[in-house]
């Protein structure tokens, strides 16, 4: 059974709204990895629509983006050191900037998918190219610079 | 008094998450134009923190960016033509693209303050620069690409 890459970060960490499994209010996200990308899913809350009704709303979208960004970049980077998720504290990642494409309008009612590639691992940066589909629809795009929090701060 | 320009979207545009008027569950965020810049302000629901108590999560920072940076397009378009918030319909803008720089983590418990500023007015595409502070400081910076739909859609 996989671990979810937010399900091992540090009590002190897992806040997020976004991700954190330590935040009650929150959308709770989960990030594994499968094969050579990462993947989250994520039904939205019906109230989460864009202007018009039927459609997820841009913040949902970029948030979807940012949190599968980080958690991307922690679970690439841990295999990359050869350690198995959940049997090593993950590497801490924060977001430097964020890049969405709103392709065209994210469907409510059906769940999403998010998926990540590692593009570049350079020091303490990492990025992650990341792709959010309804079914076969490409609704949005962006990437994802992470930036490695050292584990002595 | 000033009109927020979400108060004067038509019902059908007004469902947003992050700023629509009929979206009893959302943000209500509102966008007013002051001087040449547009301005949000909000402070955050407790339960919106980021990895770290104490600080919001990104998702929060880029739904404050997106929705403002359509809110201030249609602003600053409809005074470039001349009309009024309030008095006539407003342009309808949707998100093309969404950048966000973080800077510094973002704290909770303040009100937080997104200003914007016209960039670029191309045809359908309007350029809006952003920073978001709490107090003195710069906490995030970005760009939306903000693409108007034709009302006649």
């Amino acid at each position: 059974m996989a671990t979810a890459i937010q399900d091992t970060y540090p009590e002190e960490f897992a806040h997020c709204y976004g991700c954190g499994a330590a935040n009650p209010d929150g959308m709770q996200l989960k990030t594994y990895l499968e094969g050579d990308e990462t993947v989250t899913r994520h039904r939205p809350d019906p109230g989460r629509t864009g202007g018009m009704p039927g459609h997820a709303y841009g913040g949902l979208i970029a948030s979807l983006i940012d949190c599968h960004g980080t958690g991307s970049a922690s679970a690439f980077v841990q295999r990359e050191r050869g350690e198995t998720i959940g049997e090593a504290p993950p590497p801490h990642f924060v977001t430097g900037t964020l890049n969405v494409v709103y392709r065209r309008p994210t469907p409510m009612g059906v769940e999403l998918t998010v998926r990540g590639r590692l593009k570049s691992h350079d020091g303490r940066k990492v990025v992650v190219e990341i792709e959010l589909s309804a079914g076969d629809d490409v609704c949005a795009s962006g990437e994802v610079i992470a930036i490695e929090i050292p584990s002595g701060r």
